[in-house]
C-alpha cells in the first residue's frame, strides 16, 4: 500500500463518506455549466437529473434556484419520473441571470415508513419498528416547535407507550399525517449537493419572438441620388408598423471612409458621388460613436428611436467592429492594427479576396485589454442613446473570448439588451457564438430549400441541446443574400420563403423594401449579390407598388401575433407527407390550447396534392376524433378526422395552408 | 456600466484575450474527466475534438499524453477529420493511469503560406507578402540553431534580397522544405490548452478478455456430505483448464457464522450438519482475513493460487462486505453497525425480506474513515496472498464514494488488480459503479432472451459512451440465477446461452459444474433459485458425466483464443436477418484481418431457416465479392457472395454457426 495515499477524508469534509446520494446527468446543462441556458421572462425551466443511492433507502431531492445575487435559494421538490430520473421546475420571472442546482439525501423516515408498511402487511412483528420510528420522531422534535411539536410528541408517545392498544399504535405509525409532518422537518443529513451552480440567462420575450425589417436609411428618399435621413425614416414607420414588424434594423449609421471606397456594385474604382459602403466605418467626421452627417444628427437619431417606440418598433443598430482606413482609431491607436512591411495598416482580406476599404483590428495585439474596453464603450454609447438591440456583423472574425466577456458585461447592467450574431459560417462556430452569449443567431435557413434539408436542419436546431442556447433567426434575404431560389422562382418563391421564415422561425427577418418589392436581379449569374446593391448606392423604392407583398407580410405577422404556438420553436414537429415538395409541420403551446399546422408547397412552379400524416399523439388529438382545421390564410375551414388528410396547393395562388386546429366544441386541449 | 465588473484580464493570464483557439467536445471524455476511460495495455486511444478559431487563420493542434507521474508530455499531431473535428491517437503500453489533453494555436506561418499561394495563383503582387514571410522566418530563427538555422536564414535572405530573380524568390516562398522547417519550429504563441487532463486507466488484457468458472470449493469432494478442500480444488484444475477457463472464482472462503445460519434451500431453520451460506462471513474462527478451517489453511490457499497459475488459471476471490452476527467485527467494532432498540445489531433486510444471518455495515456511521480503512485492509490482505482478481458482492449496497476511493487506492500500487462488480440492479447504478472504478461488470445478459432484447442491450453497451467505462461480463448462470429459459429449454438452451455468452461477451462466465452438467431444477415454480442450491449445502458432481457440455465449452474457448476479433466488444455489429429467432452479429479486429460472424437460432425447440443480410461495408467486403465462411464449430466451409445468405439452424444438433470469413486467396483486409 502506498503510504502516501490519501486517507479516506483527507481534503474532504468530515462527512464526505456519509454523503451517499449521487446526482448526475443533469439537464439542461451546457458544458457542465460553463455556459448558461437561455430562457425568456415567464418561462418554466424544467430540470431533470439522475439521482440515486446505494442500497434500498428512500431518497428525497430538491431543485434549488435563485436570481443571481440573491442571498438564499428557493426550492422545488423533485419528483421521480422513471428509472432514477427526477424532475422539478421553476419559473424565471425577472430579466438577468438565475442559477440552479440540486440537493439529494436519504430520507430515513420515509425508508422506515416504507419498511414498516411492508412488514406490517406481511404480518411481521413490528413492535421493535415502532420504537425505531419513535426514536426518529424524538430526534426530529429537536428542530420543531409549536403545534407540530405537540403532534409529533404525541405520535412518539403513542408508539412507545404500553398503555395504548396495538391497533392504535399501528394506526399512528401508518398515519399519513405523521408522514407529512416528518417530511416537513427532514434533517437532510449528509445531503449531497450537485457541485455546479448552473446558470440561466433570462432575456425578454423579444429574444425569442421578433420580426425584423432591415432597411438602408439613406435609401428612404423620394428622389434618386438624394440621401435619406433619420427624419425620412420616421416617415416610413407607419409603413413598417402596418406590415407588423417590431424591429427595424439599420446598417451602420456612422461616417463612411473615403480611402479605397468601393463604387457601385462593389467596384474597386469609386465615382465621386458614390456613397460607399456603410460597413467601411469611420472618417475624419468620426468613428463608431458618430453619425454620418448626411443621415442627420445624433439628436435626430434619438428622435427616431423615440418615434419608432410610439409605433411599437425598436431600432436595432449594426455593430461592425472594423474600420475604414480613415477611422480616427487608425491614427490614434495604430497599436490595435497590424502593420504591413511598407508601414501601412493591413487591410482585411480572405485571400485572394481583398477588402482594402476595411482594416480589421488585431485582436492578438499586446494592448488587447484597452482595445476590448474601447470596443465595449461603443456599445455602451449606443445603449445610452436608447438602443437595446444590436445586430453584430461578422462576430466569427473576432475572438470568442471577447464576446464571452463583452456580452455578459452589458447584460448585467442592461438585461434587456439583445445581440444578434450575424455569422454565416461553419456550424460549430455558429453554435459557439451562441454559447458565449449571443441572444439570437443567423442560420442556414436561406440555403435550406428542399424538404429534407428543412426537416433535418430544424430538427437539429430544435430537438438537440442547441435549443438550450441557440435562438435561430430566419432571414428570407439580406443585402448579401439573394438566393437562386428567389432569383428564379417568381412571386411564389418569395411567398413560400416568407411563410417558411415566419412560421418555422419565431425570430425572422426580411431585408426590405427589396423583399416585399421582390427585387431579384443578381449582380451576375451564379452570384447571390443584388444587382445595384444598396450596400454601395442609394436606391429609391416605390413602396406603394401594387405588386408588393406588404399585405401578405402583414397577414403573416398578424397570424404570428394571434397564435402563441408560433412564438417559439421548441414545439416544432414535422409530419410526414407523401410528396417530396410538400412540407408539413406544427407548433403548439405547452398546454395544446393553440395548435398550428403549416403545410407548404415548396415548389414555386407546380401545383401538387398529397396526403399529410399528422402525428396526432403529439398534437393531443384522438385517432378517431373529428376536428376543425381553420386556414387563417384563406379564411376557409376544413373538417378533418384521423391522421391522414388530403391537401392540394397551387403556388401561384395558395402556396400554403396555415391551419389552426380546433375541436368543434372548443379549443383543443381544454378537455371540452 | 457596473464599475465593479472585471476588466478584461482580471484574474486571467495577461495573454488571456490573445488565446483565440477554442477546444471543445473532446471524446472520449467521461463527465468532463471526473472518471477515467478504460483501456488495456497495448490499446490505441483515439481522441477527437472540435478545434477552431475565429476568422480565417490556419490552426494547428496536438494531443498531449503521459503516464501519470511522468514529468513531461508526449505529443501526437492532430489531423483534421471534417467539419472542425480533429483527431490523433496514442498507444498505452503500461498498466496504470495515463492522462491526455489538447493544445491548439494559430499557425501564423501556415496562414501566411496559404494566403501567399492563393495570391500568387490569382496573379497578385506578392512582394510585400514575401517581406512578411521573411519577417516570420527571422523571428523563428531566434529559436533555431545548426543546419536548420542556416537554411532558414538563407530562405529569409532570398525573400528580402533584391539580387535574386522574382521566380527564385517565389520558388523559395512556395517551397515545401520551408513549410516543413517552419512547422518544426512553431512558437505556439497564445496556445489554448484544454483545461482538463483526462484520465485513462490501463488494465491488463484480462480486464477485457477472460473466461470465468465459478465453483464452490466445498463441493469438490468425492463423497456426499464430506467437505471439499483447497487440496481437492487443486485436483480439478486440469478439468477446468481443459475447458479453457482462465479465472476460477471461489465464493467466500472464510469462516461461516452459526447464529441464524440458513439451512438447506435457504430454510430459516438450520439442521446441525448444514454448512451455512459462505456469504454469512465470520465466526469465532475469524473474519474476512481468515480461511474456513474445513477448506484448509491459509497456506493451502496460497498453494492453490500457485498451482492454478501453473494451469494458466487465476483464482478470483469474493469480496462480500458484510458479516455474520458472529463476526469478530461485531464485538470489536459495534460502532460500525446499526443498533436496534433492543440493543441487538440490525440484521440485513429488504422489507419484508429479512436476512438474519447477515449484518450489514453502517456506512453512515461516524467512524466511517476507520471502517473504510479496515475494509481496504481486507483486499490488501488477499493481494498479499497472491490474489489479483476480486469479484465484489453487491457493490450497489455500499456507497459509490467508498468504491471511488478504494479501487484506485489498490490499482495505484497494484495496477494488475481487477475488480468485478456483481450488481444486478438498475442501469444507472450499474453504470455508476463502473465509472467509479470497477473493471468488469455483471450485466442483464441472463434475462436478455429475445433477439430484439439482445440487439438493443448490446448496442447500448457497445455503441454508446458506456463502452468507455463499462466492461460487460456475461454469465450464463450464477448460484442465484437459473433462468426460466435454462429451466425449460433443455440441452439446446444451455448451448445457445453458452454460445451467446462466449461470443457476444469478451468477458463471460459460467457457474459450474451446475452449468456443464445442465442442472436445471428450480427450488419452486417461478423461482430462479436452484433446488438444493450449493449456497446452503454441499453437492457432489459427476464431472465425468457423459452428457456434460465440457467439450463444447472447450471448443468455444479455443475459438475465442484463436480469433482476436472475439477478444473485445467494441466492434460488435448486428446484422439483420429475416427471422425473429435468428440472431446474427459479427466482430472484427480493427484491421479486419480477423472477422467472425455468429448466427444463432435463439429458439431451443424449433429448426428455423432464413436469410441473413450482412453489412458488407462494415466488414470491408465488396458487394460482389466471393468469400469463404468457415464454420469453426462444425468444420464446414461455405462459399458466400453478396450480403444475403441462407442459413438453417436446428437447435438440437447445430444451434449456431460461428463463421470465420476469409477471402479465397488470403485473410480479409490484407489487401490480397
Amino acid at each position: 500500500m502506498n503510504p502516501n495515499h490519501l486517507s479516506p477524508h483527507d481534503g474532504q469534509d468530515q462527512d464526505y463518506g456519509r454523503r451517499r446520494v449521487v446526482i448526475e446527468n443533469v439537464t439542461p446543462e451546457v458544458e457542465k455549466g460553463e455556459f448558461p441556458i437561455k430562457r425568456e421572462a415567464g418561462d418554466l425551466v424544467v430540470v431533470e437529473a439522475d439521482i440515486f443511492v446505494d442500497g434500498h433507502d428512500t431518497i428525497a431531492s430538491v431543485l434549488l434556484y435563485k436570481k443571481e445575487g440573491a442571498s438564499s435559494w428557493k426550492e422545488a421538490p423533485m419528483e421521480l419520473v422513471q428509472n432514477d430520473t427526477w424532475r422539478a421546475s421553476f419559473r424565471v420571472e425577472e430579466l438577468g441571470r438565475y442559477r440552479y442546482t440540486l440537493m439529494g439525501w436519504v430520507d430515513h423516515f420515509a425508508t422506515w415508513y416504507k419498511g414498516f408498511v411492508k412488514k406490517y402487511e406481511a404480518g411481521q412483528d413490528v413492535s421493535s419498528e415502532m420504537l425505531i420510528g419513535a426514536k426518529m420522531i424524538m430526534d426530529t422534535l429537536q428542530r420543531v416547535s409549536g403545534a407540530d411539536a405537540n403532534r409529533l410528541e404525541t405520535c412518539a408517545y403513542m408508539l412507545t407507550s404500553d398503555t395504548f392498544p396495538l391497533e392504535a399504535k399501528i394506526g399512528t405509525a401508518l398515519s399519513e399525517e405523521l408522514v407529512a409532518l416528518m417530511q416537513g422537518y427532514q434533517e437532510r443529513r449528509f445531503a449531497t449537493v450537485y457541485p455546479i451552480e448552473l446558470p440561466v440567462i433570462v432575456d425578454r420575450k423579444k429574444a425569442r419572438f421578433s420580426a425584423w425589417y432591415e432597411m438602408f436609411p439613406r435609401s428612404v428618399t423620394p428622389r434618386q441620388a438624394s440621401h435619406g435621413t433619420f427624419k425620412d425614416v420616421e416617415g416610413v414607420l407607419p409603413y413598417i408598423q402596418e406590415m407588423g414588424f417590431d424591429v427595424l434594423y439599420l446598417p451602420p449609421i456612422h461616417p463612411i471612409g473615403k480611402t479605397k471606397r468601393k463604387g457601385r456594385n462593389g467596384d474597386v474604382v469609386c465615382q465621386p458621388d458614390d456613397p460607399g459602403s456603410p460597413w467601411a466605418i469611420g472618417s475624419e467626421e468620426g468613428g463608431h460613436k458618430a453619425v454620418h452627417p448626411e443621415l442627420g444628427t445624433l439628436e435626430d437619431f434619438r428622435a427616431l428611436v423615440a418615434r419608432a417606440k410610439d409605433f411599437g418598433i425598436e431600432i436595432a443598430l449594426d455593430i461592425a467592429y472594423q474600420c475604414s482606413p480613415d477611422h480616427p482609431y487608425v491614427k490614434e491607436h495604430p497599436e490595435w492594427f497590424r502593420v504591413r512591411p511598407d508601414g501601412g495598416i493591413q487591410y482585411a482580406e480572405n485571400p485572394p479576396k481583398r477588402y482594402e476599404d476595411i482594416v480589421p483590428f488585431d485582436f492578438e495585439c499586446k494592448q488587447w485589454p484597452a482595445l476590448w474596453e474601447e470596443l465595449a464603450s461603443i456599445v455602451l454609447f449606443w445603449i445610452e442613446q436608447g438602443v437595446r438591440i444590436f445586430r453584430v456583423d461578422n462576430p466569427h472574425t473576432k475572438p470568442f473570448r471577447f464576446w464571452q466577456w463583452l456580452i455578459p458585461r452589458f447584460k448585467e447592467a442592461h438585461p434587456d439588451v439583445l445581440f444578434l450574431s450575424e455569422a454565416h459560417t461553419r456550424p460549430k462556430i455558429m453554435y459557439r457564438l451562441a454559447k458565449v452569449g449571443f441572444c439570437q443567431s443567423y442560420t442556414y435557413f436561406p440555403w435550406k430549400i428542399a424538404k429534407w434539408e428543412l426537416e433535418q436542419y430544424f430538427t437539429e436546431l430544435t430537438k438537440t441541446q442547441a435549443v438550450e442556447f441557440f435562438r435561430p433567426s430566419l432571414w428570407t434575404n439580406t443585402p448579401d443574400i439573394l438566393t437562386e431560389y428567389l432569383q428564379t422562382g417568381g412571386r411564389p418563391a418569395f411567398m413560400i420563403r416568407l411563410i417558411l421564415a415566419a412560421m418555422l422561425g419565431s425570430n425572422y427577418g426580411v431585408y426590405g423594401p427589396a423583399f416585399e418589392l421582390m427585387e431579384r436581379l443578381p449582380r451576375a449569374k451564379g452570384s447571390e449579390e443584388y444587382l445595384d446593391s444598396e450596400k454601395y448606392e442609394i436606391r429609391t423604392w416605390d413602396l406603394e407598388g401594387h405588386d408588393s407583398l406588404r399585405g401578405s407580410i402583414a397577414q403573416l405577422n398578424r397570424i404570428r401575433g394571434e397564435n402563441p404556438a408560433l412564438q417559439g420553436v421548441g414545439s416544432l414537429t414535422f409530419h410526414p407527407t407523401e410528396h417530396e415538395s410538400i412540407l408539413c409541420f406544427s407548433k403548439r403551446t405547452p398546454d395544446r390550447s393553440n395548435i398550428v399546422v403549416v403545410v407548404v408547397n415548396l415548389d414555386p412552379f407546380q401545383r401538387h396534392w398529397t396526403y399529410v400524416n399528422l402525428n396526432l399523439d403529439e398534437l393531443g388529438i384522438g385517432a378517431d376524433e373529428t376536428y376543425e382545421a381553420f386556414d387563417t390564410l384563406s379564411g376557409e375551414g376544413y373538417v378533418w378526422r384521423g391522421a391522414w388528410n388530403y391537401v392540394e396547393l397551387d403556388p401561384a395562388w395558395r402556396p400554403a395552408h396555415i391551419l389552426v386546429l380546433k375541436r368543434h366544441t372548443g379549443p383543443l386541449g381544454t378537455g371540452q
